[in-house]
């Protein structure tokens, strides 16, 4: 067989399962502030974020957990206001790399090398290929940018189908909110947040009809 | 109860369970040429794709899906010729809006009144934040590229958990692409693709350990 199945691997969604967990998603304006995310499901969610794949798995991103309630206020006043950010259960700000050097190198071939037991002398054509990447001279916070928006994609659709409602926000002031979380010297620059929790009863929004263009759109067949 | 869900809604799925799907998928380096998606569940994931949040709602995107053999062959060869391009059951293409335009913003505000049944003067105000984005002097490239890799990241996890194997793909030509596939002209420029399909049993990397940093290393929780 070619899709050998671990023995404890959970059975596959069905396609009309997963869509209408899509569907009943959608982003949050006013959050229920009473109701927590349980510890065992925001465990899940974080581990989500770490499963998130990235391009040569160097997985360049951080992600910053805000329960301090002091903190979710001062990073409120530098994002428009907006009352997600202290009213949502969780906060987490999706930060990217700023640059990729040596030592990113070094920590992806130390961890590949620990978790497949394999010798950092064959791991020595991946680790040239990542120093190419690394001194290509592409813009790589853009890069790291577009990595970490996979990983917004991949918690946004956890939360669905976790029955945890999310609001993602780029309002933010990302350069405060580097100096605030000390992103900067950890050479890292927030890009936005995602909000989680559970919806209010009055969220309007919760009730408008998704806006999608129509599929001729959007995809093209070839 | 603020959490009301609509009457079909399928059950939230335990976490556990979405962990361990999201753990079976990784990068297929070998698809296995003769399995093809079943049309359900390929439609399921176009609808999957249109389904992925953006900011705004500007969908600034567009999914090339191509099934043409000879044009795969063409792709293949500005792909650095790797295999996954032609053997997979499935090819998309993921392509970002070059620029954002009053033509736009009209497409969504059309898009928006029609849905929800609402006249375009009390979407005013709305279209006035969109034009304002449009017209901030940012990157809007770069900006709908990182959207676009949200429905990388909803695409991925949508396979893992309709037990759809996948490879996403930054290793090709972005240019060749647009020129391909008439891209330029629409507006809209390559980033990535994404090959999808059934890994070959005879691929060795599906059982290779993951390799993800320890959580200490990329979530912070303050």
């Amino acid at each position: 067989m070619s899709h050998a199945a671990a023995p404890s691997l959970p059975a596959a969604l069905a396609p009309d399962a997963l869509l209408e967990r899509l569907r009943w998603r959608y982003a949050v304006k006013k959050f229920d502030p009473g109701r927590k995310i349980p510890a065992a499901t925001w465990d899940a969610l974080e581990d989500v974020l770490r499963l998130s794949p990235s391009s040569y798995g160097l997985q360049p991103w951080r992600f910053v957990v805000v329960q301090d309630t002091a903190l979710r206020e001062t990073l409120r006043a530098v994002s428009w206001g907006q009352p997600q950010i202290t009213d949502a259960s969780h906060l987490v700000v999706f930060a990217a790399r700023r640059d990729l050097g040596a030592a990113d190198v070094e920590r992806l071939i130390d961890a590949t090398a620990q978790e497949r037991s394999l010798t950092r002398e064959s791991l020595a054509g991946f680790a040239r290929a990542l120093t190419s990447f690394a001194q290509s001279g592409r813009d790589l916070h853009a890069w790291s940018a577009r990595q970490t928006y996979i990983a917004l994609g991949f918690f946004l659709e956890a939360c669905a189908l976790l029955g945890v409602d999310a609001c993602p926000m780029e309002g933010i002031e990302p350069a405060k909110y580097d100096e605030i979380l000390g992103l900067t010297d950890k050479g890292y620059g927030a890009l936005c947040v995602a909000t989680a929790g559970y919806r209010s009863a009055e969220d309007a929004y919760a009730h408008a009809k998704k806006v999608r263009f129509p599929a001729g759109h959007v995809i093209e067949r070839r």
